[in-house]
């Protein structure tokens, strides 16, 4: 496990170079066919790992945002850029995320924000880290005045959130960001309480090394229904959480949520 | 104009030093009244823009977020820390806006943004530039894929614009970065379309640097319902677009807003 954690820190470390190469320069954004906008940053780094895996793992599999490769139960998936709709406006608020999912199951995960130099790093088991430093979720309840909170509505989203915030913006600081992961690390960290992520098809490679390093920091995460998922085929969005604040989450979200599709 | 211009440069890099200087570190964050954070950047840079303006333009008054002097129809209103509640968590959107306003306008404006070493400044009349580049806003309209466009929410704001959201949010990839100023920057330069702003008392030392800079842009900037307003006392919250979708904002929150206070 050690030595698949180093290999995901020399990966993210090589990734946030690429996203720092990028960013305030043309990055070469264009638009996916659903819509969503993808730069050189993300090719670049995808394609990178997969050549690193065939090199060192070629018996795993990779399964990035942009790329994929292979068929294991040991799969390396990925967010290149997450946050990438900031990284292509010149928000630095944006990270790499690199995660090992072993039958479902994220086991390592290490997520780097290339702006702030901040690698986060967990193995199952070990705790979670920023640069080397143990990180824990906070203990902060909703309608504490220290509560902020994350959340994500874009348009193609395979849930309707809307009426949720609606019933929650009371009780917190409820900002959007624009990276959940991003987000999910301050939860990690005790800046944030929670975040909520409304994504479907896709966006396991957004939460797969959440999940790990969030729970190592004492944290939460589930589908938005409060049940365990795998992280390797499509999620039932997630709740991201410091624990304290997942079950009224969870209540208001089976109360007020509506699936689109 | 071009002196009071240079004058108000020079205290935002100054600005910027102490924000970067408490940024990592602890930034002794506490509770305001009003249950909004205060770090020690805040206050120092407020305290400083004073002492700095009694020597130069003794005759002029400040109107700082956390502390003023004088009364003239001259003011240098000032937000020292804008998106206070991001920085306390070490998330790099956050910045410096000084304008001089006189008799209610904002003839002058400048912002800082410190993590990325961006100047915005505008003087009445004579356009707006980013690092001394001329700046413009988008043509982008809602409904566009490349549509982005901010908001924010908290649970004092005397606007509830949570049903105006909800309309709008099939139309464009809304955000909440946490920093009305520094998203306003973005409707500058044409990352963003619009930014809408709930906020009341106090509040026009958000605005009045975003006036003229955005303005100058080629944007517009109005209260909620439209009109112009003075940006040395009280606002009604503010619409901050490229221009090209202010109306259409502006009907839906004539419908769908409602006054909390």
């Amino acid at each position: 496990m050690e030595e698949y954690l180093e290999f995901a820190i020399e990966i993210a470390k090589y990734a946030g170079g690429i996203m720092r190469k990028y960013f305030q320069e043309d990055n070469g954004s264009s638009y996916k066919g659903d819509n969503t906008i993808v730069t050189k940053a993300d090719t670049e780094i995808n394609h990178y790992l997969i050549e690193r895996v065939k090199e060192r793992y070629p018996e795993h599999s990779v399964d990035g945002e942009e790329e994929k490769f292979g068929t294991s139960n040991y799969v390396w998936i990925c967010d290149p850029v997450d946050g990438t709709a900031m990284y292509a406006r010149h928000i630095p608020v944006a990270v790499f995320s690199l995660a090992l999912v072993v039958d479902g199951k994220p086991v390592i995960g290490v997520v780097y924000d290339p702006f702030l130099n901040r690698l986060y790093q967990a193995i199952e088991g070990k705790g979670a880290y920023c640069n080397d430093i143990p990180i824990h979720v906070s203990d902060i309840v909703l309608g504490d005045k220290r509560s902020v909170s994350n959340f994500d509505i874009w348009v193609d989203a395979p849930y309707d959130i809307s009426e949720v915030m609606k019933k929650l913006e009371k009780q917190s600081y409820f900002v959007a960001i624009g990276s959940v992961i991003r987000a999910s690390m301050c939860v990690a960290t005790g800046d944030f309480n929670a975040a909520i992520f409304p994504g479907g098809a896709g966006k396991y490679c957004d939460m797969a090394a959440v999940k790990v390093i969030v729970e190592e920091a004492g944290g939460k995460v589930t589908n938005l229904f409060g049940e365990n998922q795998r992280y390797d085929q499509t999620i039932q969005g997630a709740i991201i959480s410091n624990g304290k604040v997942h079950d009224e989450i969870e209540e208001v979200l089976k109360k007020y949520m509506k699936k689109k599709i």
